[in-house]
Formats: C-alpha cells, sequence, structure tokens
C-alpha cells in the first residue's frame, strides 16, 4: 500500500510564499488498530528523523496495516531552511527566539469541571468528547482575533493533527547525543519496544514540547478519574525520539530506528505482523536525574566522555584549554564527573562561554 | 559628589576574555533617604538608558544626596557586542535563544512557611530577615554545582544588586517605541512622576523579568501578611522603563528621561532637593488589555499608525504590500483596528511573516 | 495595458521548497522604444524598491507604451525571508558571507580578440552579436558541471534578464540613507531626470554588482573601438537608485520615486507621453571622492550628521558615549568632519565596534 | 626556555571593552636561524590550531631554538567569542559579511619602480630595504585618516607580525576535512616536511588571505629580480596548515601536527635537534586542480564520500534525500564524481540548498 500525499500551509514568509508542509497518510480500507502521528525535523538541524520516516515508509508500503499512520517529515519549513554560517540554526524562532518545541499550546483543562459535565458518558464516548473539545480549543487558539505567532500557528496546526492520533511520534536528535527516548512514566513499558537504549521517564508536567502538548491532558483526566474511583487508562500515547546527533543523515541507521519503531507499532497492533524488538540492554533514569553540566569556565573544549558510555565517579568529562594561561597551571582544566552517570549528550562547538551546558548526564541509572 | 567606579565579573567568553560590568555608586556620608539601583542594556539594541544614566549621574554630581545609587549601564556585555549583520542581535542568548530578560531567578518563596518562623519580627527586622533569605537564595542558585548557564547567572548577580537596594529601576526601550512604564499594580501613584506618557500596571506575576523578579517575592510577603491581618505595605519598588525606539541615542531626550527619573527620587526622598514631575498628560491600561496585533498574512509592511497616538475604531494601523499577487485585489491590504486603542510599539523591520508581532496597543486606556 | 506575470525558479532550498521569483511584463504590441529591466530588493533589508514597483506599474498601465519593460520586485527570496532577530539579514549570503550585489558575473571579454572577428559588423549587428554573446557566457556559466553557488545561480539569472534589455534599474537603499544614484560616467547626463539629489559617477571597474555587470562590457567595447577609431556609444544603461532607507515602505514616496524614474522613461523614449523631471538641485560626486568613514573607537553613537544635509570642516558627525569611562574626558568623543561634505549614509545600529563604517560622505561635490 | 607572554590590542567592541590578542615568544639569546611567527583561529571555528601551539609551545620549551619564535593563539577574539546557535559564526564579519581570511592588504607594490631605486644593494641590504618597506605600507594602512574596518585592522596588525619572520604558519581547519597544505609553488619542497598528506600548490596570486599577504610580495620581487637576470630566491616560507576539521579540539592529534611543524623548522634551521619529517606518503594538485562540487538540487545529505580517501569515477559523493517527492524515483538522488579524485572536505551541515559547496576535491593528484 502507497501513502497519499497532501499538503499542509502552515504559514507565510515574507515575500508571500507559503510555507507548506507534505503529509502522508496511510489509510487501510480495515481498520482495527489505533492511529498513529509521526512528525520529524522540528528543529532545522534535526533530520535524521526524516531519513527515519523514509526507511518506515519503505517498510510501512510492505506491511499490513490495521490502523491509520500519518507522517510529517520536514515539518518545519523556516526553521529547516535557515542557516547561519555553515549550520542550520534552526532550533529557535530567528525574531523571537523561542525555541520551536517550546510553542505547543497549553490546553489548562479544568479537568473536575469539565468532567463534572461528562461523567455519564462511557469510557468510548468519554474520550471521544474530550478529543473533541482539545481539538476544538486548539482551533479557537488558530483563530484568535489578535492572531497568533508564526511559531504558535505552526505548532497548533501539528498538534491538531497529533489530537487526531492515538499514538504520536515526535522524531528529533541532540547535538551530539546516543539515542535516548523521551517517555512518559505512565507508558514506562514502551521502552523496552524501540531501538533506543537509553529513556527519560517524564512527570506530568507541560513545558511546551509536543508530546506534553499530546499526553499531559489525557494524564490529567486519568488521575482525575481514578481520584473519582473510575479507572480510566491514558488512552494515547506520546513520545520523542532523539535519534542520535544533528546535522546528519545516515541511511543505514535509520533503518534501525525504522525497524524500532515498527517493533512498537506491531505491539501496540497498528500493523498486522509480528515485528520483535530488538535484543538490547536498555537503561533510563526519572527526568530529576537527568543532570546538565555548565562549562564552568570559558575556553576550547575537549570532550572526552563519549556519550553512551557510563563514567564512574571522577572519570573525566572533558578538558578546558585556556590558551591564554599558558605558563599556568589553569591553561589545561580536567573536569570530571563527582558522581557515577551516563554521559547522553554534549555541546556541538568546541569552544564554549562559562555557563554553556556542556553535557547532559544521566544519574541514578536503573536497567529496564 | 562624583561616583566611585568598580567592576563585576559576571562571565567569560571563549577567548578566556572576561565579561565585565561597569559599576558606578554615589554613597553619600549621611544616609537617610531609600537606596537605589538602576541598570541599562539588558538588552543589547536597547541603548539608550545608558544615555540616561549618563545624564542622571551628570545630575546627581549636583545633587545633595540622601541615599545610596549604584548605577549599572552596559549590563550585558554579550548581548551588546553580538551584531549580526547591521543590527545587534541582543534580545536573547545566541545560543539558547532565551530572552535576557526572561532568566532571573524565581525565588518561589513559600511565604507561609517562612513565616511561620519570622512572624515575631518587628516590620524592619522582618524586611532585613526576608532580603537576607532572597539574597541567600541567589547566593546558592550561582553556587550550584552543577553551574549555572551563562544568562542566569548573569541575570542573578544583576538580582542580587537589586536585592539590595529599596528602589530599582530597569531601562529598556522597545522596537520601535513611545515611552512606556511597567508598573506593579501596588505603586500606580508612581506613573505620575517619571516623563512617561503611557504606563502599564502589571500583577503579581512573575513571567522571568527584573524588576518582577525585585518585587514580587515582596509583594507576596505582604499579602500574605494583609491575609494574616497584619498590614504591611511593600517595602521596595521595582520598574521597568521602556525609553522610546532600540538602536538610537539621543542625549537630549536622556536628559528629559533622567529629569524625569530625578523627580521620583525627589519625591521618595533620596536626593534632597525638591524637583517637581514634568507637567504632561499621563495614561495606562493594564496588562491584560494590552494586546499583540499578529500580522495576518506575510508581506512587505507600511506602518501607518503612529507609537503613542490614539487610534479610533476603524483606522488603519499598516498597510501590508504583496507585490506577488498585483492585478488582485489583495497587492495591498490595509489593517484596520477594531476597537480604541493606543499603539505604544510596533515591529522593528518592514517585512514580516505571517504570525509577526506587528503592533502592540494599549485598549480600556484611562487617565491617571 | 496590464502586465503579465510569470514565475523564474532561481533555487531550491533544503526542504526542497523552490525559490522563484515574481516576474511582470509589459509588451506593447507595437515597439519603437529600448526595452526595459527594472530589478528590486536584491538587499533583503532593502525593501522600499518594491514599492517603487508597484506604484510605477500603476503608472505604466495607464501610459503609452513604446517598449517592452520587465519588472522583478522581490528579487533575492532567500535574502528577503531571512530574519536574524527583527530585522532582516539579507545583505549577504548567510552561508559564505558574499554580498548579494556583488555575485554577478564577471565575463572579462577579450575584446580586442572579438572585435577582430566582428569588425566588419555594422552597428546594429555588432549590439546583436556581443549581446549574444553575452548571454552565452552566461548561461554557460549557469551550466558549469561542477555546479554553481547559491548566490551567483541567482544573480547569473538575474543578470541574463538584464542583458536582454537596454535600459537597467536595480532599485536598492542605503542603512540610513538619503536618495542617492550610481551613475557610470559615460551617462551622466542621466542624473538629472531621476528624483534624486545626490549621484555618484562611477568609472568603467567591474566590482561585481548589476549594474556593472550591464555596463562594464558594453563600456568595454566602446573604448575598444574609440581606440580603433570608431565611434560607437555605449549602447546600453545601468543604474543603481539608492531609494533612502532599508526596512522602510512609504507608499507617497515611493510614488515620487517611480514618477522620476517615468521622466527617465520618458526622455529614453520607452513611454509615448512627455514627463518632466522633478524640479530640484542635483549635486555629485566622483566615486573616488566618496569617502567612508569608520568609528575610531568603539562605543555607543550618537548620529548628529543628517544625511544629505552639506557638512562644514568642523562640524560634528556624531558623538561616541562611553560610560565605561564616565568620570574620564573620554565619556563622551566628539566626532568632526575634517574638511566640507555632505553625509550620505550612516550606520544603522546604534553602537559600533571600532572600525565599523560610520557613515559615508561626499567630498568635492558639484552641482549638476 | 619559556615564552613571554605579551598582549595586543586590536580593537574596541562596542561596550568599550578591548579585543586582545596573546602572544608568546621565545627569543633564544643567541640567533643563528629563521625567524618564524605561527597563528591559529583566525576562524572562529577552527580552534584546534590552538591546541596545536600548545603542543608545539611544550616541545620548543625543551628544545634547543636558533631563531625567534612569536606564537599568536586565539587570533581573531570577535570571531572566536560570536556563537549563532550552538555554533561559532567566525568565519566572516557578522556585519559585512567579510571573509576574515580575506581582509589582509594588498600590497600592490611596484616592484619594477621599487627596484630601480634599489638594485645597488647586496641581498641581505635589498631583504632588509623591502621588509621595511612592506611594514611602513601596513603602517601607513593602519593610519589612514578616515579610519580603517574592524577586520582590516586586525588583519593588517596580524600581517605586521607576519612580515617581521622568514617563516609564517597560519593554522586553520576545513569543515569537515583531512588535513591539507596550502603551499606556494616555489616552496614546493617544504610539502614533504609536515606531518599532512595532501598539498595544495598555490600560484602567486593575492586572494586576501594571510599566506599570500606575505610571500605575494617577495615571490613577485624574486621574479621581478629573475627577469632582470639577477638570482634572488623568495626569502619568506609562508603556509596555510589546514588541520582536519573545525569545531574540535585533539590533544593527541595537536601533537602530532606539532611534531609535523618540529621537523620543518628543524629542517630550516629553527631548532638544534635534527626532527625527521614522520614517514607517511605525500600527496597533492595544483589550485587549478583543486574542484569545488555545488549541489545540483537543494535537500538533506548523506555523506558518503570519506575526505582523504580516493575515489574513481563514478563512485558516489553523496546521496540527496527529498523526501517531498517520496513516491517518485527523485526522492534519493546519488551523486557521483565524474573523474578520478581525492575529496578532501565537505560542507559542515547535513542540509543544503541548490548551490551549496558539498565537497571540494583534488583532481589530477600526484604524489611528492
Amino acid at each position: 500500500m502507497k501513502p497519499t500525499r497532501t499538503t499542509l500551509k502552515i504559514g507565510e514568509l515574507a515575500t508571500g510564499q507559503d510555507l507548506e508542509l507534505p503529509i502522508f497518510q496511510f489509510k487501510p480500507d480495515s481498520i482495527s488498530g489505533p492511529s498513529v502521528y509521526i512528525q520529524a525535523n522540528v528543529h532545522g538541524a534535526e533530520v535524521q528523523g526524516n531519513a527515519v520516516i523514509y526507511q518506515l515508509m519503505r517498510l510501512l508500503e510492505n506491511s499490513e496495516l490495521l490502523g491509520r499512520i500519518t507522517l510529517v517529515p520536514l515539518a518545519n519549513p523556516l526553521g529547516i531552511n535557515q542557516k547561519s554560517g555553515e549550520f542550520t540554526l534552526g532550533r529557535f524562532d530567528p525574531i523571537t527566539g523561542v525555541n520551536w518545541n517550546r510553542e505547543y499550546f497549553d490546553h489548562k483543562v479544568d479537568v473536575a469541571a469539565w468532567y463534572v459535565k461528562h461523567s455519564h458518558l462511557a469510557d468510548g464516548e468519554l474520550i471521544q468528547a474530550y478529543r473533541a473539545m482539545l481539538l476544538e480549543q486548539c482551533q479557537m487558539r488558530l483563530t484568535n482575533e489578535w492572531g497568533v505567532t508564526t511559531g504558535h500557528q505552526q505548532a497548533v496546526m501539528l498538534q491538531q493533527m497529533g489530537h487526531q492520533a492515538d499514538i504520536v511520534l515526535d522524531l528529533h536528535t541532540g547535538p551530539k547525543s546516543c539515542k535516548h527516548l523521551y517517555c512518559p512514566e505512565y507508558d514506562a513499558q514502551a521502552a523496552a519496544l524501540f531501538s533506543i537504549p537509553y529513556t527519560l521517564l517524564i512527570p506530568n508536567e507541560f513545558g511546551g514540547a509536543m508530546d506534553e502538548s499530546i499526553f499531559c491532558p489525557w494524564w490529567q483526566l486519568s488521575e482525575h478519574l481514578k481520584a473519582q474511583g473510575r479507572e480510566f487508562a491514558v488512552p494515547v500515547s506520546a513520545f520523542t525520539l532523539e535519534l542520535g546527533s544533528q546535522e546528519r543523515i545516515d541511511l543505514e541507521d535509520a533503518l534501525v530506528d525504522a525497524q524500532g519503531i515498527m517493533a512498537y507499532l506491531s505491539h501496540r497492533g497498528v500493523i498486522g505482523e509480528r515485528v520483535a524488538p530488538a535484543k538490547m540492554q536498555r537503561f533510563g533514569c526519572y527526568l530529576k536525574d537527568y543532570k546538565k553540566y555548565h562549562a564552568p569556565i570559558g575556553g576550547m573544549v575537549e570532550y572526552l566522555a563519549q556519550v553512551g558510555q557510563p563514567l564512574e565517579v571522577g572519570q573525566p568529562l572533558a578538558n578546558i584549554l585556556r590558551l591564554d594561561l599558558y605558563g599556568s597551571d589553569q591553561v589545561l582544566s580536567s573536569l570530571a564527573v563527582t558522581l557515577d552517570c551516563v554521559p547522553i549528550l554534549h555541546f556541538a562547538s568546541a569552544s564554549v562561554y562559562q555557563g554553556t551546558e556542556l553535557y547532559k548526564v544521566m544519574t541514578n541509572v536503573f536497567e529496564f
């Protein structure tokens, strides 16, 4: 089965040119499984997700599909096309500085009030009504009489597509990074399915990202119902997959990640065939134990710690070279970790200001 | 009396060069009035505050001083020195995109718990203890074992200086803007003292800005005590002064604003002589009535509405020229306001994406 | 008569999106006058030329046309759509730094060798053959087996359109600037026709700009023929019009410049009616007398000299405020001109590094 | 022997802060060998040269020195400290776009005229007089009454230091690059001494780079004298060393290159001990055979060809993924080389516009 291709206009440039997204959809005739929404490249330099979507679509074309699948590669044309020097300056809106992945709409649903009016509904109807409310809120946001910002418009239009699915995958990468997964705590078992060695378990807090914008309202509903004595599992799944480093296209590695996604889709009943998860060790930590290590001084950085390789207390992270101080013992500073951890990603540039986020490391790591 | 000049290191660049602030202080021998902290140019392109500090220091040199006055011009060296093309790209951290004026520390004081332990103190002691706690929190933030970001370090070091004063003025400008004042609602009478025609009355909500970082913790304390039946006026004042447009130095106009600040300082007893406020009409609105008008389409913009000039419903804000549509009736779109308002500022560039913040306007404007 | 609208693809972005130019053409049935090519906005922030083309097309629609007229507004979509902060970073290729108006092809015609083969041709045939050669060179450049750069491709495609016309107008603006005209010395009489008070007379040297790329090869041919004893006036005219300041759309002022262009076109027989040039004083200087004044120190700049207003020796250009030096006599430096001159433009930002080009001034100015 | 450290001011920022260079000098008491000038990091992201200078100074401290050695790491503080997003935007002046390594002064010596006046001098005196003239020209350039640009001032101050030495090494890197050397044709034997596998032999043409600014005037003198029948070897050596990829500090690899430089210095008699060149195959081509391959379409790039690994005709360089074209056969384009070559460097980002310089390759490669 081939996907259909449509186009969605999500903005206009100063020249009047439309900003458009390509949208690919697999719509099986008979649907028995959940629906899926997958997007990539919301941060302009994080291109590998496109390669994963490419490989995934090739796999899906030869699969038995039980649920509808929508794929949006190249999801941020403004960010993708914005170079500054030789690199893509696609992490934030060039005018406002706002991170493209912090622009999603915060529903701030008054769950208690909403539930008072809808408590009579059975689970299926409840889900339908809640989803309709979320979609309507997005639509109202987009039609605000004072307009909405460029980034918010794009984000909320993506969010609308996400709300229409049961499973949402947002494909990102780190700067120089090993693969890792942002996974909500209620959905921790999913960490064993993708081809991703490290998982961050995240709580029910909205910080502006796509995955949170999808699951937070449902998680709040679920928790409210539980407090009311009604069992109601969160009916949606949403994850951010960080698929290695930015500014890199690797088709072979993309196939590995596409197969990992197939394993997850198989587990969820989106595809008919049985795809087993890759055999690999999988580790994780809670978001509160995910630490940012900031450069204690400015200088030139030799990154020593490899991402994805555990470090023991006292082992070196990086050297900082300060050639202006040659002749003193401060010319070369060795930075060591003060507790056991796993470096997950490091900064992209080899020179830093004091305070630049040098490494992000997992602490209190456990095996799944 | 001449100010003393000292230097504060607030960071290090990649070359190892220190980022330093010049600090000027007037310390009268005998102190009977409140202390003052004034900073300028936290946004790199908003340079006029430096000119105001220049004129103000010249006035203060010939004044009778009753309180200590600290002045920090050029408060963001990294932002000020960062050009991108012919303009200063100084609104946000070039690495992270975070607005330099959203980097201040959110104290999140548990006021109730704190007050339980300190309710026995008289007002003066209470103020002293609370201030010490705020300063200690800042210091702990700066000495975090994982380090702090470049922008946060700078901000919290400025905030520390602010917390040591009774009056804090943060000198900014808009993009293309008339003069306006951000004033907390509890301090509304101050709006009548500066040489500023428009005032925004802001609520007790921390959004990351300097003024809020100073007054919010005290305002919360004041409200908590009031709820406990103890009268306790907010003992600090903090304002953001938006002194016209960015990328502009005008020494004559700077003298006007320096005199406005002198009028405020005179009213507060910081200087001995009586300086009357400028006679002028002053207007304002609540922050909730301060509206952002976003470009409904992309294109080339002719800004028609003058900042600081009231508009009636139906009057034009701007034309958007879309030459790609020449021959259709969409080649020129006239944008009109749908209610009475006063445009306070508009975007700096003459071309916009769909969704660019075109104008900010005051609605429900009242006279002070 | 209405213009036809076509589209020219001049590149592709990373998302695959085409970079396209809108092209408007007036093609009268009967042609007796020269053909014209007009483009605008090759530098992204220099938008006013679009407004001039808008007004000009409206005038042309109601005129008797004797020659073909091609108009290309929004001629650099990549540059126009590239913001960095609130301003358009459209002066140079964001990847390479190359000025978009220095990307045109240098024909480096070996005029002597070419003429040996074509000296038998009458003037009309000679022009036809030379033009064909120039166009073929452009085409060969574009089809280079190793490819061409993004900026060069765009430039050479514009240049091809220019070579097909007898008259070429490239509409630019300065940063903060009065109106001025770049006019080749051989065509000095044209300076009296446009509504532009200041003219720079430029020699026969190719520096990479559009106007030079058009007229230099012909001027070289003319000079070679003159050296051979054959009178041959340069058969093309090409000018760069600098229509005030960047980041500004002013439809009323655009009409003034459109009328100035109509006066020139009338004089050249492109339109049937007689349009008299605006009555105004017009001044100029030779390019060698056009001086760049660089900031002797870094600091905050108060621009004192008005563009377009003559200065006498010793009059002030600008103040530089150095608040870090408050207390010394270097806190405020007044920069004065050391000879009579007319400031034509100044830098766009109010803060400068040492060495920033602060003002450009005409010296040895004469009246036309 | 320890180097002395001094500081040279080469500019001022908008805050008034000085731009300063650290300068390290080894000045042996007794001098019998040539003098050396080495600089690094003129392009802000090309940091590895600093690590090489670090290792080299450590080696020199334990060597017998016969000539004076001056080392300037961190030679472009403005460029090094300028981030745009996570990367260093240090290749060109952020205001003007001019490449920092195209800012050096073009002496344009009228060699014939100069030699007429100095032909009576013996070689040693001739060298002294010519060098004095070059230095004086630089000094006059710097003291131009209209000022000089920020980049030109920095470059010419570096150039002055270079002109005082007999050997000049400018340490750069490519974007993603193998090591290669820019070597003037007259000095081709030097290619066998450094630890660098690929060498570009460059002609006597000034394009604005440091090495050219040093050797071109002397090479012109040498050629003029040869034409006059006087043998006169070019008395200076100047090279640009491209030491791998930008945004990378590797201290171990820096030691390899420092040892390569020691081998060259040993060969030239700057150090007393005999340091043999590394045993390795060395290849090269003429600059005219160094080709830039531009992206024929826009899209996402998978770089397949490894830098430094020879390719045969027909082998693939890269894939370009165009996910917007999924479903057509243009979704993945394989780019192959049309002749035997060695890819030396490729673009840093994984997404490109049409026309982006994708690879630079050596053709007609020969072994030294």
